[in-house]
């Protein structure tokens, strides 16, 4: 339906800025944009606009994105930050040429943020540029939550100060609604302004490019080698923020020169900013890492122990032993038998397996003893996994149909080599102690193999106040299902299975093809941390794969040797991670049962030490985990302290008290509780103590 | 006193056997003893002779072995075996010709069994000589208990009746009563026989001797290549025991030739090997490899996991568990903190506190990720120890004088790699978990700490029925103080620390100087497995070293930094090890709070299994472990099998029982205990299943 018949156009000479091509125009070209333009022939014709509700409105070709938006609606036009076109966001103000799919992107929409930041990063340029001459500028993308510009301020260093000075320009810079324009460029051009300018960093990203990929952005007085898109106008940007400033590495190479990278955000009304920062704050008190020094949990030694590798003090050890007991107790009921295995194996295992040397990258190199008799590489590898281990032990014994299904159940601490970059207080780590399961069943038993892991997923999962999370189901891609190992009928069935169990058990789930491990179909919870950041924790996968390769075998009812399916499972996935967004879930103030001091013993002076004593006893009998302060402080400093450490309960002994034999409860919770006697403190509180799933 | 005045002997000419040197002669000659011999001059001086028991009695020089023995009495000289002569063991007809302290050695002596078994080992070579003409004897010493000798059998190999039948020869030529004759040969003569004989691998011996230290042995149609000292004829060896076959490389080689090692035994009186055999027996029964593999325990897998790496199965990891728990619970009535820490630190870490590279044989293979900034290899140790660890922890705070003692508590799991020939079962193992802690205390409290220690370390064996056991001091050597680290008064303050700290705990101990670790001193636990062998099983140790390498500090009473000492402790040792010996010693037959199932219930029936259910929830309910046989077997043999699991209570339910809500008790110790309600049974059984060292 575009009818296009250009002809050719005049050639471009020079490269100065005053020569680049018009921006509304896919070709090279020097006129003004007018009658005279060649793509005026564009308005003749006319195009079909899909939107995504599915209906499809004429244009004539040509039409700019904000056109379209202002055919839709005023509403939309004014939020609209910029138009996807056929799958390409581009800028509002160019032309579609073309029949599209189109769609309006506005702040609601991830893209429309992510042009948003885009456009606020150049506007944090132009207001440096503005109070800093000598800035050179590298690259300046959006990222997750912001955007950032990587610049070379020669010896200079910014102050927090400074940012706020920067913040003002870019404020002032916005007032004055500057649109942004794009222009492309000939490599040639673009290299002749920036050998002007004397910005190498620029030249050497535009050696990069090809001719034809080249283009400009101004707005104001401030123009940047960028390919866009961008906003319709730096008036759009009401609120922005600078965050932080960092060294880097021009191309994150440390032999590079170092830069400055200045972190921001921004948002098109001021409400939206200030919410941001309100959740900032909450969550940076929530941030596990910073909870997990105050509270001491644990913690790190980069230098001498490693990276990534967590030490947990006594109170998150005390934390860590009680979730795995409360656990291993429900573990128990349901009929699972704990093991114990080492934590490194012969390389022949993970031969065996797969997984070396396939995924070593992954690991930590092998431990290296010298040379086996078949000329190959002797050695052990420190475990990745618990399964090549639990498949020994399913090993070590025959099995009739009768015995299934196995359930092997272990903490085991397994180590992983995690790039150091990836690396974030627990929740990624490289060395953590997976609530690991393996379960061998028959291909019969799948199905109520995983509605009981299911169950008990969701036992844990509310157990420890998890109301929000996903549910995900893993499934083969049907388009190609040759990646995949185990018999077609296998996965079919287990698919299936799970499918059933999900709903049989009433779990919310949604179904992603092509996300199957090649080894089987999964089931996998998410749970978001305090900075929406949404990570795996419970994880029940099949795999046809590790019985095939240890060549697995039970006895069935007619005596004939058939191969178990094997179930991995964790509901923690690792007490590193679990406990990581636990912390942030609950701002560390656990359960009673978790919590690692539930009762704090708060003596108002020396002379009734021997009386807190006593309680204590009371209450260790009881198999309650208590602590008496007793320091020289006043007791509401010790007040304050134990509700820094968030101590469930604070029981306050005095003269009063001590001859009544009574405590005065105080609930970190809930305040002041009253006086009451020993055992009324107990009778009352006692199940709180209890550590239990139900 | 010995007036030596020997002529020049006749020079021995030719080489065969006939020629060899006269036994009790110390110069080569060709003479008959008699009145032609030289030596006999030697009757004409006279010896002083200094028994054990100090007193000394004057001889003529040349006086035997046996007549010293003689003229001590009667009862010696039969039972004498063979001399100590100024410490080294001869034969008995060998002439004493100078001043000596000697020792009359017999069936009690260790070097008198020696001794005999070594002669043992010819009178097996003869019988083998004897059978298969063939044979080619390669060595064949005395052992820890008795004798082997490596042959070359060619392609043949023994069978258990051919064991019999050398038995036999070995008594038909014992009967004959046949001296064993010392001959000094000359290494032209030696090789000349052997060639002739065609025994490449005695030739192989010779090479490596020098001349004048070759000697043969003959007794009745046997000659050997040996340096003795033999006992005096075949006709003390009153009973023979051939015990097993195995395979051996000539000098331990797998590239070498394979032979056949035959294991004997031998005693003086057949009364002797038939205790022996009946010892071996009840040991064999007790073994905690075959308990292990017969009680579900815990398995090996060489190939694939590696060898000394035990898996537990869920039987012994219920055992293991149940063992940490209690001693976790002691512990931290006892102000122990629980820590959890990673099995791997850098290599950094190591070298800091000393371990790497100097124990480098001792420990795996590190994991070499590159190199370091320092130019030195970086990667990672797997942890032979705990310590480096938990100082890291004690590194993450300051201390103050008050905070002391910081006791620091991890069930750990180490690793080194133990030689492959030094394992054996879990007594020593190259994986480990050690019930370890670490105290960090101020010199004044070193003997508290010590006291605490002890305290705990016999509660654990009181409680787990250990009576027996050894306890060492291990001191300083006073003569050579310079070889270890810590200053000279906090040693001397430590060891007096520790006696007085084993005085005022009762606890009978016995010093040894020059025993102590360089880095302070310590005491140890030693506990004997079934074949009698001690094992060390609890330790505590100080440790001046570690808190110097790491500069660990407190501020004192006074403000000023010092130094704190470091106490090691493992009352257990480590669990592998302890639960080895726990099995020996106890044979298998766990207190009843240990063994992993405490009660097994057998329905007569399949119509009782429901109220079999029934009671094992009410058991679960208070946590007693219980299992149900479902199994189609007679009750009979359901009780069999119970009682070789070793299960504590049996309780048999029927139709009587339902009716009546009763249970008929078995006991595994005390066999049938009568019919009572489940109730009764737990009211009276019930201590028993809690889980305490008290």
């Amino acid at each position: 339906m575009v009818r296009v018949h250009l002809d050719p156009l005049l050639p471009l000479s020079g490269g100065s800025l005053g020569r680049l091509f018009c921006w509304r125009c896919p070709r090279p070209c020097a006129l003004p944009r007018g009658p005279l333009c060649p793509m005026a022939e564009i308005d003749e014709t006319s195009i079909d606009i899909t939107l995504p509700d599915g209906s499809t409105h004429t244009h004539p070709a040509g039409t700019t994105g904000l056109e379209i938006a202002e055919s839709i609606g005023a509403g939309l036009a004014r939020d609209a930050l910029a138009i996807k076109v056929n799958g390409e966001v581009r800028d509002l103000d160019r032309p579609v040429t073309e029949d599209a799919e189109i769609e309006i992107l506005t702040w609601d929409d991830e893209e429309g943020k992510q042009t948003f930041w885009h456009s606020s990063a150049h506007l944090m340029a132009e207001a440096l540029q503005a109070l800093y001459p000598d800035v050179k500028f590298t690259i300046g993308p959006p990222i997750d939550q912001g955007f950032y510009y990587d610049v070379d301020l020669g010896d200079q260093t910014l102050s927090a100060d400074e940012l706020e000075a920067i913040e003002e320009k870019m404020l002032e810079l916005a007032r004055r609604d500057a649109a942004y324009e794009r222009h492309e460029v000939s490599k040639a051009d673009a290299i002749e302004h920036y050998e002007a300018e004397g910005n190498e960093y620029k030249l050497e990203l535009i050696e990069g490019l090809e001719e034809g990929e080249i283009s400009f952005y101004e707005q104001g007085e401030f123009t940047d080698l960028c390919r866009g898109p961008h906003i319709p106008s730096t008036g759009d940007i009401k609120a922005p923020k600078l965050l932080s400033v960092a060294g880097a590495y021009w191309r994150g190479d440390e032999s590079n020169p170092q830069l400055t990278r200045i972190y921001g955000i921004s948002f098109p009304k001021q409400k939206l900013l200030e919410d941001f920062l309100e959740r900032r704050r909450k969550a940076k008190e929530r941030d596990h890492r910073k909870l997990g020094t105050e509270l001491n949990l644990f913690t790190f030694d980069t230098e001498q122990v490693g990276p990534g590798l967590p030490m947990w003090l006594p109170k998150g050890t005390t934390l860590r032993q009680t979730l795995q007991e409360v656990l291993q107790q429900e573990q128990v009921k349901q009929g699972y038998k704990p093991v114990c295995t080492p934590h490194i194996g012969r390389l022949d295992l993970y031969r065996t397996s797969g997984h070396y040397p396939h995924y070593e990258d992954d690991q930590f190199p092998p431990m290296v003893t010298g040379e086996g008799d078949d000329g190959e590489e002797d050695g052990y590898l420190l475990k990745p996994m618990n399964c090549p281990h639990h498949v020994k032990i399913y090993q070590n014994d025959h099995h009739s149909y009768r015995d299934l299904p196995v359930r092997l159940a272990e903490f085991g601490t397994v180590y992983r080599q995690e790039q150091t970059g990836e690396l974030g207080g627990l929740t990624r780590v490289r060395g953590f102690t997976q609530d690991d399961a393996h379960i061998f069943c028959t291909p019969a038993q799948v199905k109520d193999e995983f509605k009981s892991v299911i169950d008990l997923t969701l036992k844990v999962l509310d157990a420890l106040g998890f109301e929000e999370f996903e549910a995900q189901i893993s499934l083969r891609d049907p388009d190609d299902t040759e990646k995949y190992t185990g018999r077609d009928a296998l996965w079919t069935r287990a698919e299936q299975d799970i499918r059933e169990a999900v709903a049989e058990t009433d779990l919310d789930a949604y179904e992603e093809p092509g996300e199957a491990a090649f080894y089987g179909p999964k089931l996998d919870f998410m749970v978001e941390d305090a900075l929406g950041r949404a990570w795996q924790l419970g994880t029940i996968q099949v795999d046809y794969n590790l019985p095939e390769r240890f060549e697995l075998t039970y006895v069935d009812e007619h005596d004939e040797r058939k191969r178990p399916v094997m179930i991995h499972r964790a509901p923690f996935g690792s007490l590193e991670r679990f406990i990581g967004v636990l912390i942030e879930h609950c701002g560390g103030n656990f359960p009673t049962w978790l919590a690692p001091t539930q009762v704090q013993i708060i003596p108002v002076g020396d002379d009734f030490v021997d009386y807190a004593q006593e309680v204590a006893a009371t209450l260790r009998a009881e198999d309650v985990r208590v602590e008496i302060d007793t320091s020289d402080e006043t007791v509401g400093y010790k007040i304050r302290e134990a509700e820094t450490q968030k101590v469930p309960y604070m029981l306050v002994v005095g003269g009063d008290e001590e001859e009544a034999g009574t405590v005065s409860v105080r609930s970190h919770a809930d305040g002041p509780q009253g006086t009451v006697s020993v055992q009324d403190f107990l009778d009352r509180t006692g199940p709180e103590f209890e550590p239990t799933l139900d």
